[in-house]
């Protein structure tokens, strides 16, 4: 028989992994949850009515599609094409993102939530994207996002958010970047070609990967006049040293496009909001523009500290209209997503994963004798009433071999409760990291582990 | 536009069941780690070769495919029936159960793992079952499992797992049986009819459903002669006070087994291991049989108390050969689940869910004029470090409606802070339960909120 394998791109997560995960997760949680934002799961199917269009054609490529049970060979019949075939045998597919299963959960549920509706949701997703360092089929988002409010007030609470997270994470030397999309657009606007906002965009995003001459090379190519292009180049220069000295040079540059002024405005508002007890405060950063082109408002993106180069940790922003996909009166939503891969990388990088979010203490009784588990049980159980981990090996074995499971383990105490122990109401208690032992009272036991673990 | 819809069998989770879920959830986890259990993830999709046979003709056809990308035409052609289209298109498939990717794990792994494993999983399945009361097409295991040990220690440990899970629940009445494979094996050797153990074990675990006659009629139909069907009446009836009598029962109707006095045997020593603080003690029941086969070894089934009739909320057993399903060396494996969902209604109909599982608290400052936000922010910051949910509503309307936006999310207190209170450094507090109001001094307000919440 073949060893078995993995599918290509998918992980599976060991304890310790699944522990550094979950220790992210419950960081990220519970600053969603002192935001006021409420917890929803939606399935990991989804019908393709649901997706299909929503992602662009690329999404629609890398959709991992579902087999319908049942009779397919009738229906496959007649395919011309291997997407039409596709089509005729599959009925759903699984979750692409977190934003359109929540945009389909407002519309089939509009009558009965408390809008603005704040909700987060951590859960995984999946693409057929080819398989690369960092990139993988399977993965978590962690989103969170409110719908049906058009004030200001929720993107300051989406900086709050990152900045909470990342200073309870530890990280040091993160930024916080924000742009409006109407910024780009008056940009465009102003440059006589509003209709290339997005080729605009897409060479612009680039500047981190291949710099400014980058950029400009691939702005001409995509049909740029030179005097277009040393109007970029000058907004892409705008660094100054506050956020006021940048808006003003903004507002300079782009003083004719009303859309421009609009967007100036609104991150003027934003930055100004009151908004004091940043341990990151947030930064303009004009070459800001986010790949997903249904962005119409403030952009904001999460970057690692520059030590570590693994850029992006998170982004979002707002979009004028989700709900309207379905059919359904638009509502305005304004969100945020946590690159839950990326920051494990960053923190294990930085080693910044608190030793204590593994198997918190633990203790091992070994095994002596058959009869020592009569007396062992309802010791563990006492241990157990009182939160700490506590197990009995269950083979009776050679206490050597028990100990190396222990070490094997990272179990910080082992017990032995052998005949002469017993006989005195008292277990050996040996510290596996230090290596020494002593006797313990067994009705001192449970304190001793309270104050050594 | 059509309004979307969900797909058969698969359910969104509202916050309020989000947070009951995950009580749940935590309550099984931490008396898992407790146990000295670790976390294991596996990925939503394995392999078809993984799959494939390991849980009979009915697994097969029920197990969600996911269709290749690329180039599906050609593949497809000459297929003959949809089953063989099936595996032409299709390498993938959705996690059907959290055991044979567990197994597929552990032979992966092998030289690295630290034996016995105690690993447990706690992640949704895929079933294309046809759905109904109760049944979905994607629902949560939580599995516990140890391999590599044949101690009977594991056996009372998964006992005292389901006695402390749903004592913390609050659970009254549940019961928890046990049952040995070896003994319905050696029933079936007294009959001389091994090989009909399926048949009878099949018939027997309808006992609860269709009664005593139901079962007998049953057997008679699948071919048991009367001699044999009174046997097995007898064995069913054995129904003494206590353990004991009930295994000296068994004992003189299987004497003649060599089978079922190792199963008795085993029972026995788990029955009497030591394990004294259980609030429901394990009883022996005969005409357990559990559906699975793969069991042969003690089986263990958790009963919701009879008031709620809703039955099975858990079971699980000892299976010899794990990992042998993967050409593996065998490894032995004994584990148990839990049925979420049934016990989510278990919780529900018995009124057990705590009051403080729904958002712990919650503070919203309402927004009476644009000033007020550079005020309300840094005491927003200052009562989330104190572990206080605390949000502002986030368009400038009229205090009506965001009081009533308060009701709605059932958030106890609001906040006002217009410009007679700034002044005063003090904000007025409305307990929305009672209706009260005071006046508290800003830097009064986390004291406040930590012994009011």
């Amino acid at each position: 028989m073949i060893k078995p394998t993995l599918p290509k791109g998918t992980r599976d997560f060991s304890p310790e992994v699944v522990r550094k995960r979950q220790y992210i997760f419950k960081v990220i949680r519970d600053v969603f949850e002192a935001h006021g934002f409420q917890p929803l799961e939606t399935p990991a199917m989804e019908n393709l009515s649901t997706l299909t269009g929503k992602y662009g054609e690329e999404g629609d490529k890398l959709m991992f599609r579902i087999l319908d049970n049942g009779d397919i060979l009738e229906k496959a019949r007649g395919a011309k094409d291997s997407a039409e075939l596709a089509q005729l045998i599959c009925e759903k597919a699984l979750r692409y993102d977190l934003t359109i299963p929540f945009a389909r959960y407002v519309v089939m549920h509009q009558h009965e939530l408390a809008f603005p509706f704040k909700r987060y949701q951590i859960q995984p997703v999946w693409r057929a994207d080819r398989p690369q360092k960092g990139r993988y089929r399977e993965f978590y988002q962690c989103d969170a996002d409110v719908v049906g409010s058009e004030s200001l007030v929720n993107e300051a609470e989406f900086l709050s958010i990152y900045d909470s997270v990342f200073s309870k994470l530890g990280l040091e030397g993160y930024s916080l970047r924000i742009n409006h999309r109407k910024i780009l657009a008056g940009l465009a606007e102003v440059l006589g070609r509003p209709e290339s906002l997005t080729d605009m965009t897409v060479a612009m995003d680039k500047l981190d990967k291949v710099g400014l001459e980058g950029v400009k090379a691939e702005l001409s190519e995509r049909g740029f006049p030179a005097s277009a292009i040393a109007i970029i180049e000058e907004f892409l220069a705008i660094n100054a040293e506050g956020s006021d000295a940048k808006l003003n040079k903004l507002e300079a540059l782009l003083d004719k496009s009303p859309t421009a002024r609009q967007g100036i405005g609104e991150l003027t508002e934003v930055l100004n909001i009151g908004y004091a007890p940043f341990r990151s405060v947030p930064v303009i950063d004009p070459s800001l523009a986010r790949g997903l082109n249904y962005y119409t408002g403030i952009i904001i993106e999460a970057k690692a500290p520059d030590t570590v180069r693994i850029g992006s940790i998170g982004g979002g922003g707002r979009y004028d209209d989700l709900t309207g996909l379905f059919g359904s009166q638009a509502l305005t939503g304004v969100g945020i997503s946590f690159g839950v891969d990326r920051l494990y990388d960053v923190l294990s990088e930085l080693n910044l994963f608190p030793a204590t979010i593994q198997q918190p203490g633990g203790v091992l009784f070994l095994q002596t004798d058959a009869d020592s588990r009569g007396f062992i049980f309802p010791l563990l159980h006492q241990l157990r009433q009182q939160g700490i981990a506590a197990e009995i090996y269950p083979d009776q074995v050679k206490l050597d071999k028990q100990m190396k499971y222990a070490n094997k383990r990272n179990i910080p105490f082992v017990v032995i409760a052998g005949q002469s122990e017993r006989s005195e109401a008292c277990v050996s208690v040996k510290n596996m990291v230090t290596g020494s032992q002593e006797k313990i009272a067994v009705s001192a036991l449970a304190d001793y582990f309270k104050s050594a673990l």
